[in-house]
């Protein structure tokens, strides 16, 4: 029987109402004589709201109680659903991460998928039910309870699908696929009809939020088809998959993240090991690492998945007392196959984001990608402007 | 009629015995039935020649003049190959680069194909000829002859592969595939049964010369697997191609380079833009390029694509006086999928180095690799040693 992994983001599932749209969905796609396996998200907010929770009882909250605490968003959200599928004369089952054989690394609420072990999905499978399984979440071989960072349902359903061997991997979401930029700050983003495996990566570590990185990775390695749609449904939508980039050099989208910090830690290697010794305890991974003889190390670390800053930035002060900190940074990203061959793209960025007066604080280039370093509060008028220039003034592809 | 691209670097055409060996294996391989079409490099040391005599007559040899030089020995190449392969009584042409329609951008000494137009290979391959291609080269849309840079010819091959939707993309050269370091250099080095691309392009980019990493791009965009043999002979081989890897954050192999240079502008941005706009104007690709506001840009060069380094030396040094300039400099990497998850293998490598009384001078990461800057006169050893630390110490993949 073909099988088809379908994935809800929060807004979704965000209430009563819409959780039963989705039922209404799953229970098309199953009529289909298709199996289906379900990853659902949290409900709305929820995953902020228990992360505010945490921190009103605890200054510093334990990572491991925070993975805990946090998983329990998607354990209402997917037995909701099968309730709702069960209403519907749908028989359905749902699992959580563990359950469902999703096996991490131990590094709490940034966890990396190792293997999935899909055994009880299976059987169930076989056994002619809908699958509902919790996203963003798995088991450490140490059997700790993990989360895998935001967007990691979309790594869940990804993982699934290639341990299923399922026929498609779709991704429903409040937009309709992938845009060039986010439609919410560039009114002239435009939907991109496919885009490949590493464009695609790019953009999602440029902080673009429609697809998780590692998801996309996985699908690569798997040679897994992703589609991205509204939940709302409509025809439109986003393909990712291996292709020959048509228009090499080009920028195909703008992506922007806020909430950076950039630290040097002075000349020499002196802080070096120990300072990468204290992330990986820690399990913190960094934006970028660069070391330098004469100017020494620097690092870019993003506050998104790291609940507990304020404590590491005073042990690290503490540890290094010629760290220096530059905070309330952003960053805004062109990304393109083949832009770097040439510094045209560089050097454009450049020249717009100086011609509006914008203080670029960094430039890193990586294979797809220019990655400029502003002032935060700089991001959404310098990703317009990004996009305006590179990507609207091009006809469309 | 199924297609087969062969390539045969400098070693396997390096004398008249060489040649009919070659030939031998065409005609074998055209006898099964199958369409031959084959790259060939230059002779032996054929380049490295036409360069010493380019420096003889001119301190600073034009680019233009250069690539209309080097293009001279895959000439003599693909022309003694047809004649051997006609003695034979098997039917053979020999193109150019630009009769093969191998498109580039005008970057003259190292320049990309941007489009490949066969249109004659595939009319001499209907009327059954065995079709002799000079790799390495070709011909930009100001219609002027450019090359591809070193390894080039790889590239050449795969994308008449792509171009011609052949089976298969076969490399020979002196060695029985991809190693997990330079046996020259690594006497532990193992021969690996297969590798993906990302893999392969990184141990490429680090300085691995088995194949040339453009070649290796072509080859995952379109799909191609690559197989890399011996010319000599025997059943061993590397298949480059997509797969999951089977050991992710395992380091598969080491690459080193020699002959880096490290160039720094000082402090502030004032340098960055004239400095790249420089550089896109002389067709210069740098290795890495890095921009920081409390410490300024800084820029690896290799020598090795760079002929006309002492004229560029010379003009950086009138047009930026803060420029500093470390010279003599070479890298050591560890490439692996999913190595840079963590910093375990980046301390590892520190651990290594330091505890053999190596000075790192630069650390740079990318997806799958770790790159040390190391004084060029300690490559060699530093490659020994995290070989056998990482790479023997681990069983066979």
């Amino acid at each position: 029987m073909p099988v088809v992994v379908q994935k809800y983001g929060g807004s979704s599932v965000a209430n009563v109402e819409r959780i039963r749209q989705v039922a209404d969905r799953v229970a098309r796609t199953r009529a289909s004589g298709r199996g289906v396996v379900v990853v659902v998200s949290a409900m709305g907010e929820t995953t902020d709201e228990l992360l505010a929770l945490a921190r009103q009882v605890s200054a510093n909250p334990s990572r491991r109680e925070l993975d805990m605490l946090l998983t329990a968003g998607e354990r209402i959200a997917m037995a909701l659903l099968a309730l709702a599928l069960n209403d519907r004369g749908v028989a359905a089952v749902s699992f959580t991460g563990s359950q469902s054989g999703i096996i991490t690394n131990d590094a709490h609420t940034n966890a990396r998928i190792v293997e999935v072990r899909p055994f009880r999905v299976e059987d169930e499978l076989r056994r002619g039910k809908a699958v509902i399984v919790a996203g963003y979440q798995g088991v450490s071989y140490k059997r700790e309870v993990t989360t895998l960072g935001r967007g990691g349902s979309d790594t869940t359903a990804v993982a699934l699908a290639a341990a299923l061997d399922a026929e498609a991997c779709e991704i429903y979401s409040d937009v309709a696929g992938v845009f060039s930029a986010d439609p919410r700050v560039v009114p002239g983003a435009r939907r991109l009809a496919e885009i490949s495996y590493e464009e695609m990566q790019e953009l999602a570590e440029a902080g673009a939020r429609v697809l998780n990185a590692q998801a996309v990775e996985f699908a690569k390695e798997r040679g897994i088809a992703i589609y991205a749609r509204a939940t709302s449904g409509g025809d439109e939508e986003t393909i990712v998959r291996r292709f020959a980039p048509r228009a090499p050099g080009r920028v195909v989208g703008v992506a922007s993240e806020r909430g950076l910090v950039h630290l040097t830690f002075g000349p020499g290697d002196a802080g070096l090991a120990p300072l990468l010794e204290l992330l990986d305890e820690r399990g913190i991974v960094a934006k970028q690492l660069r070391y330098d003889a004469p100017a020494g190390t620097s690092l870019v670390l993003s506050l998104e998945n790291l609940h507990d800053y304020a404590a590491l930035r005073g042990e690290l002060a503490a540890r290094f007392p010629a760290m220096a900190l530059r905070e309330g940074l952003g960053g805004v990203s062109a990304i393109g196959a083949g832009i770097n061959v040439r510094f045209e793209t560089v050097r454009e960025c450049l020249r717009l984001l100086a011609g509006q007066g914008f203080s670029v604080q960094g430039l890193a280039t990586s294979r797809f990608r220019v990655s400029l370093l502003l002032e935060d509060a700089a991001v959404e008028e310098a990703t317009r402007l990004l996009h305006r220039e590179l990507v609207e003034r091009e006809p469309a592809r």
